[in-house]
This record gives structure tokens, C-alpha cells and sequence, in this order.
């Protein structure tokens, strides 16, 4: 006799509902990502609005998701959950304070969410990101493979689509990645990047040469310049998160550099990784030269020490 | 022997690029609805923000729709332009000052376009959006099918989906509208409503009937609870946005609640019209009940007489 | 503590994979409705051939289903199973060797997969479909709801397509079904149909006019002519069969013509439908006009008797 | 003042609607690539039956494009012409009476078409397939960027999905390439396969080693399967049509591996090409080790003597 298997029925919760975490639900709305869309804020008024404003877009585009305001408590039994909480950043965002403030946030959130269903994906959003994930690798007990924060992911999608302008090509047809610890100490490993597969210093004809340290700065510095207009990054952000999120419930298996746990350093930072149903299936290891992986090394045990002064203070 | 023909490029602008703007702008890229987005703002740091953060999510997403500045007169070559400068409603949106603002924006931003292509089509989404829309249409010089405004169609939306969850049938099996005059003035078509083409009364068992009173009061009083917490509706506006420019850029011919010129009235406001490349091919004629009517031509005769007192301001 | 839940998987079988089977799951793969597509057919060359032909699909439009080869009883407890086997129609399809064929192989087939998985919903391709799909209900066991048949779903697609050029109107716009036993005895509703919920009379010019014989005879002998030219109308039927697979794995609760058991007359055939998860919903109560009623009664008393004569063979 | 644009309107041909020109055409249909999609064919009533289930489709799956009857000569104004006339491939394909017969059509039907638009890409499916592009090239005389072939591209796409199932990651997080004289002289350019960007000798472990030489017969004699249990690889190939139109319709600049001239040559094979509206935009220079660029560099000098041979025949 059959086992009565129900319905197959997909769940996203999203925690902190402004700039940031609206566009990504108005992302995953608009993309049918979800059955269900969970909207979490202690702003009650706000999250409530948000799921009004966002059924509009189901209704208007015919989505097969559902918006609905729910409790720390129901986030934590999603297929996946996605902290913004703290994502508003301030151009004076890697102060101490702010800092200090998002800790606080997401360690109230994930103690607020505990326990966790137990293959509940956690993807944190907020800065500083590396930091903020390793925490909500340890908070939340889940398996490190299940906790992953967006990196230096937006960066490495500009990298791509600035390139892909200069040069003529399909940014999809371009592999290129920002790793390390997302912020001034990310490093552009120049020495993998490929077009079409072919590395770039044998497919770009001489005409064609990058100005390398002047993109990889107008990439570091292109959310300070958008921050500074509009206060956030949301719609560059918001489709990042929609695109993990479909990595991860259609079990895609792609290639994104992500930050997750990297048991040689003992902290979260962005390295290629393998992304499917279980978050991160594996990590890819990149034949980078010495200069960038040394780099990488020192700030991510840089990372590492802010950390451990962290958990002291608890 | 061949003519040479160009690549087929399409061109949608946005003028104005808050809330609703960039929400409209964030579906239009994420769909590939266009080849080419035009923002324009007068706010430059805002635009060249809301470029970058669009064409960020272009990047991410593989969109096939590039994001650019652009100036007003640019705007007037479009195949689309969307005015939403002024969009940003407050609560107190109909008092007279708010409504004087916005003509004020309307007028300047269509005399900074003019003369306008030839078939360009001009779609107007600030509030009073009827009133606007009717100015519009006259000092653009544009057809009056070309000329249209966002009118009743989110909230014939939220009129089909909040009966689409009471009663449990897709929205897009729903047909019914709310038309008229938008705001307080506007009326639900109870008369013509469908499911899947039978009329409600005889498609919906008893334990099935609609509370009509509390569902037209409910839309009507959507936007307000969703405006009081966040400044406007962007979500839903934008993805109606992207949904109209869909609709005449794949010459789509759905038939849509759109505010449009009525030459009886003299004026613009909300009917069934079938959309297409063109702007509206056609409005078609509601069996509507006495009431219903009555109500409408009321509304509109005074909303003539408003424009009339715009008018002889100038 | 978690209940463990297992990632969710959706699982379409289709059995009988020749010229309607294959352009099934060709638009199932293209568009990735379930995460896993199954293939059964007894030509086993014929159906691994088939399932490397799909798979490059899949390989190159990165959809992200599966397919594979299956046996009838793995088939029987997927979510859907599409019944194509004996849907290759010839011109003689209605004669009595064809019908006879064809209530054997539904018969062996059903058989073959049972008992199914107490929620999967079954799909009857083959003609005569609504004769195949009432033998289908009672051989499965499965309730009555979950037992359909693609009925006058092609016919209704024609007409509301034929309707659609000839009036400058989307299809999606227009509401209007071919009902009750699929074939020679089909009726038209006219009395109901309608344009953006409008009934007809009403919303066309009378320059619009439609010739209703004509357009139903068309629709009637569409298929006719494609079979003589090709044997079968796969691409059509194919596209019906992925829309009916979405509406169901997606729960839409779309409004559909597709034939189900009327407990009235102890038969399947089509009358307008909500479809979703759980199969049929409910039935639409139609208000059709007299004759239309008495039409389309009479048919679905000679299906009876037909069904009862086979009964009693068995 | 406006130059009175016309409506951007999208035009592919499909010559020869078989089961390969067929299963294209459904393929573009459902999603919608072209505005238009004229079917050209010998056979009238095939082309006429074709075009009735193909409307189907774009009636049920409410498609924007629309499928009609062509001549030759308006399939020679569209912006892209798919020949796949003598696409039908026999187990004795490569004997020469097939060749000499698609040889003797390529010619029928590219002279029946000239002269062509000057901006229009003709891409050839038919087989011995770079021996029929060359013909192509010659004979059209359109630019060498504007012909097009499918060479390799089902082939590297089966290599890509065949290794995405063996190692586990997702198909477009792999480079890698078939390359040459599609045929038994094809060759795996297996010294610039990627993962992520990363060399497969670097990012895949040793337990996850490929074995090679299998892989690359598997995809050489899985055609060859097909076609001995279905006659033909419809699918696969219509899916790599579609593909190849949105690339070259939407302008993407995608990386793909198609036979296109090559002047030192004198004959088309598959390089790595970036492929847009211009068609080929520019060729990606592999840096093959010396055995892969030797054998490519024989099959192409045999293939040019070929052509030679064909070209003294007329």
C-alpha cells in the first residue's frame, strides 16, 4: 500500500522584512521560488504591510506563492531561512557599533528560531557577513554544511557583469570570483578566472586587456556608492538571495562562491562551493597563486581572532 | 533585395525612480521585458544609484535587459515611457496641496519629453491618477490610445485575489473589475463577475457568497494600511507596471481595467480595454447593471469638471 | 525537536512514450515542472531511446528534471501518471477494432500499476478519452476526483484560440469551453461564452460577429486534418497534458473543461473544473441554455450504455 | 521629431518540418523566442498540419508567437533560417548517397531562398553538418559570420550533462568542449575542461576521476542509438535550436561551441564562438595541447578536400 506521501510543499522564511529582505521576497514572488513566503519582523505595521504589498504581487502575477506573516518559532521549521535583520547598512557600516548591533540581532533571531528543523538551511544576509555567519554557525547547531551567509557572491556577480561588458561576452559565459572575507580584504583570484572556460589571458586578444585593479575596485566600492544614494542594496542583494534560494530547493548543484564554515581556519569566508538541496554539497579547491592565497589566509585568520573576541564576551 | 532591417530593440523609460519606480523597474529587469531601461530622475545621485542596483540584478540574473541613465528627451523616444514621479503617496495624498504637486510634476516632466515618438505610449501611475492621466493625454499630443494610466487595475487584482482565496479558484479563472474613477469613487463591477466564465451568482454555491460590502471596502482600504507603514505600494505597483508594459510590448491584446480616454466623458478613467502594441485597441462594453453605471458617469463628470478648473489655471 | 521532513519531490510518469508521450515530456522537461519524469512503455528500445533523447534536453535547457526508464509499479506511485499508450489515433480512430484495442491496453496498464499511491492523481490521453477515462476510474480504485481525462481541453484551446485571431483578443481574455463526450457528440457553449468575462452578444460589434457553426466545425476537424498528415496531433495534445501536470503539482486551482466521473449520468466527460493537488476540486455549475443541456445529457447516456456493455464483457 | 519606428518584430524560419524541425518549433514556441515562426516545407500538407499543432500550442500555452505557412523566399527575409531539411538521419547516414542527397537539397534550398536579407543567420542542422555549412557559406553569400552550423553543441552539451550526473555538479558550472568535425573525427578538448572555472584536473578529487576515453564514446554513440530506436534525435537537437535562436535573437554574447568558417581552413567546424544578433561576434582562441589541435587541424584539411571535390562537381 502507499505511504500517503503529502503534497510537496516548500518553505521560505524571511527574517527582517525592509529594504533588503522586501526585495528579496519581491524576487522570489515574482519567481515562483516558494510555495510559501514567511515574513518575520518585530515591526509588526511593517511586516504586515509587506505581506499585503507582496500578495498584490502574487495576485497580479499569478505566483503559485503564498505571503504570509509568521513567528520566529514557524521560520525555524523552513526549508530555508534568511536573515536581514541588521541589513540596512550605514555608510559608517563597519564601526564598531554597527557591528556590535548586528551581533546582538541575529543572535537574538537565531536563539528566537531554535531549535531548527534539521535540515533547515540558514543563509545570512547581514554585515559584517562572515562574521555574522560564523556566529549563526555556532548559535544555531545546525551542521556547518547548512549555514551560509552571501559573501563575496554580489561582488563576484559585478565582477562578471563588468566584464562581460567590456569584453563583449555573456556574463554567464564568464567565471570569475571575489573570495576571502567579504569587504576591504577580499581578494579578485584573477589567476582562475575564464571565458568560456578558457583562461583569460589566453582568450582576451591584447585589445581587450582588463584594467584589473581598477575593476576590482570599482566593484568594491560600487555599494558604497549605492548605499550612499539610496541607503541599501536591495535589488542587487534581493536577487542574490532569490538565486541561492533556487540553488538550493531545486537542488541545482552550481558553483557559487559563498561564505561557509572552512574548518582549517575555523570561521565562515567565501570560497567556491557546490550548492544544492543540502546547502553546501562541497567546496571546490582553486588552484590560486601565492599572493591571493595568502592573502585570503591572513585575513581570514584576522576573521578568526574577532571571533573568538566575540565569544569571550558572551 | 533586402532593406536592411535593424536589430528589433525595445525601450521602456521609467521618470522617477523611488519606490514604485525602482520596484517597477526591479520586475521589469528581472523579467527581460525590454531590451533597453532608461531611468530618468532629476534626483542624479538616486538614478545612477538605482542603475547600479539594477544593473546588478541584470548580472545575477542572466537578464537580457541592459539599465541605463538617461535624459528626458531620450525618455520621449522610448517605446514605453511610465510616469511614476509623484508616485509616492502620502496619507493625506488627496488633499489639494499633494494633488497640485503632482500636476505640477506631470506637466513639467511631458513638456521635457515632448515631441514624443510617434507611437510612443505614455503610461501614468501618480495620483490622482485619473485626473493626471487625462492631463496628460492632452499635453502629450500623443492619440488617446496611446495615452493611459495605472486606474483601477491593482485593484481589480486585489479584488480577484482576495476572492480567489476566499473561494478557492485561481485568480486568473476570475474576471471582475473594479472601474470607474480610482479612490474613493470607484465601483465593483458585481454585475459582470465570472468564474471561469459562468456568473458568480450561479458558479457559487450559498456556503460560497462573497460578503461584496466587506470585499470592495477591503481593496479599497488596501493601499492606505500598506501606505501608512511604508511610504507607498511599490510591489504591487511595479509588478502591474511590468504586467501593462508586457502586455503592449508582446502585443499581448489581454483585456485589462485601465484608465484611458472616454470621449462621452472627456476625460480618462477605468474601462475593460484590450491592450496591445498600440495602447488601447479597444474598450469593451460592460452590461453594466443601473447602479453601476450611474455611479461611474457621476464620478466622472466630476472629475471632468476638475480638469476643466486645471485647465483654465494654466 | 524536527520531524526530519525530506526534501520535496515531485514526480510525473508517463506511460506510453511514442509520438503524444514524447511531446508530453518534451514540455514537462522544458518547462521543469516535476523534479523527476518517469518513462514506461513496453518497447523498451523505444523508451531508453527516448530517455537520452529528454535527458540532452534537460542537459542543455538547465532544466532541473530527472528523467529515467521505470517499471509500471514505480509508475504508480508518482504524483501524476499520464496514460498516452493507444493515443496514436487513426483515421479510423472511433472504429470498433481501435476502441477495443485501446480498452485493453488502459485496462492492462492500469492493472499492471496497481495499487497506486493513495494520493496519485491519473491522466487518460487516449481516445475514446472519455470512454478510457470512466474505465480507468473504476479499475484504479483511486476516488473518484483523482481520475481525469484531457476531454475537450484541445478543443476548448482551439476555439478560444480561433476566437482569439479572428477578434484581435487574447486567448487568456477569453472564456469559452467545448464540453461534454469528446468527438463527434462535443457542444459549444455559447450560451456562456465571454470576453473578459462579458458575455459575448454583449462585448462584440456586430462587425465581430463570429460564425459559430463554422468555427466549431473547424475546431471539431482540426485534428482530424493534422492526423492525416502527421498520425497523431502530438505537440497540441502535449502541451494540454504539461498545462494539466502544472495545475495540478502547482495546486492552481485553475478552471478547466477536462472530463471527470459525473455522478449523474455514472461517467466521465468534461465539464468546466477546479483543478488542483487533489485532481478535480469541484465541477463549475455551468448555466447552459436548454439545448446545450439536452445535447450534451443524451451523449453521456450512450456513453453509459456503451461503458456498461464493456462491463459486462470484461 | 519621431522617425515613426515600427514595431519590433522577431522572424525565424524553420526549412524542412520533420521530426527535428518539428520538435524546434515546438521548442520555440513554448517559449516564446520569436514574434513570428514561418514553416517552410516541399511537403504542403505536413507544413499545413505542422502549422495547425503548433498553434495549438501557442493557443494553450499562451505564447507570443505565432506560426504560419512561408515560401522560400520569405524565409530568406526572416532574421534567422534553421535548415533542417535532410536533418533525418539514417543508421547509413554517412554513406554517400545520404551525403550527396543533403547535399543536393542544401543547394535546392538555399538557392530557392537567396537573396537573403543582408543582416539574416543561417544555421544549418542537417548532416554531414560542417560539410553543409561550408556549402552554405559559399553558396548563400551572407558574411561567414552569419552561417552557422550545430556542429558540436549537442555533443559538448551531452559531455557537460554526462559529467554534471557523474560528479555532481550542475551542467552550466562546466566547461567543456567537443570540438572539430562533428562526426567520428570530433575530439574532446579535454586539456581545457573546467569546473567552476577551475581545471577538472584540480577541482575534481581523485576518487571522482573520469574515465575519459568511455565518456567520450558515450557521447559519440548516443545519437546513434537514438536514431536506431527513434530514427531521428529530435529532441535533443530542437532544444540545441532553440537555444542557438535566443542567443542570436536576444543578442546574448553566450560562449557556445558552433561550426563557423575558419579562414586558415578554408571550411566551418566547431571552435568555441561568441555567439550574438551578428551571429558569430568572434572566435575564443583554445589553448589545446598539440595531439587535440593536430587531430582537429587533420579532420579539417580532410573535410576542406571533401568540399573541393563537391565544388568541381557542379
Amino acid at each position: 500500500m502507499s505511504s500517503g506521501t503529502t503534497t510537496p510543499v516548500s518553505r521560505i522564511a524571511i527574517v527582517g522584512v525592509g529594504q533588503v529582505g522586501g526585495a528579496a521576497a519581491y524576487a522570489l514572488v515574482l519567481s515562483s521560488t516558494a510555495s510559501e513566503l514567511l515574513l518575520v519582523d518585530i515591526k509588526i505595521d511593517l511586516r504586515d504591510a509587506q505581506v499585503r504589498d507582496l500578495s498584490d504581487v502574487a495576485y497580479s502575477s499569478n505566483s503559485s506563492t503564498r505571503v504570509r506573516a509568521a513567528t520566529y518559532h514557524e521560520a525555524g521549521q523552513c526549508d530555508i531561512v534568511v536573515i536581514t535583520a541588521g541589513s540596512k547598512r550605514t555608510l559608517g557600516q563597519t564601526s564598531i557599533e554597527s557591528t556590535y548591533r548586528n551581533i546582538s540581532i541575529v543572535r537574538n533571531v537565531v536563539n528566537a528560531m531554535k531549535p531548527f528543523r534539521s535540515d533547515t538551511i540558514l543563509l545570512v544576509v547581514a554585515n559584517p557577513v562572515d562574521l555574522l555567519t560564523s556566529l549563526a554557525q555556532k548559535l544555531s547547531r545546525l551542521p556547518a554544511s547548512q549555514v551560509l551567509g552571501s559573501g563575496t557572491f554580489l561582488d563576484s556577480v559585478r565582477l562578471r557583469g563588468l566584464m562581460a561588458d567590456r569584453i563583449g561576452v555573456a556574463a554567464n559565459s564568464i567565471d570569475i570570483y571575489a573570495l576571502g572575507v567579504h569587504g576591504d580584504s577580499q581578494v579578485v583570484a584573477w589567476s582562475t578566472a575564464t571565458i568560456g572556460g578558457v583562461p583569460i589571458d589566453k582568450s582576451l586578444s591584447s585589445e581587450n586587456l582588463i584594467d584589473r585593479t581598477g575593476l576590482a575596485k570599482e566593484c568594491k566600492h560600487r555599494s558604497e556608492s549605492i548605499i550612499r544614494a539610496k541607503g541599501a542594496t536591495p535589488f542587487g542583494m534581493g536577487s542574490i538571495v532569490s538565486s541561492i534560494c533556487s540553488s538550493i530547493l531545486v537542488d541545482k548543484h552550481n558553483v557559487r562562491p559563498i561564505s561557509h564554515f572552512q574548518p582549517e581556519f575555523g570561521c565562515c569566508f567565501s570560497l567556491p562551493a557546490v550548492l544544492g538541496r543540502k546547502g553546501i554539497m562541497r567546496t571546490i579547491q582553486m588552484p590560486l597563486d601565492s599572493d591571493e592565497a595568502a592573502e585570503i589566509a591572513e585575513s581570514a585568520r584576522k576573521l578568526r581572532s574577532e571571533l573568538d573576541g566575540i565569544q569571550e564576551d558572551q
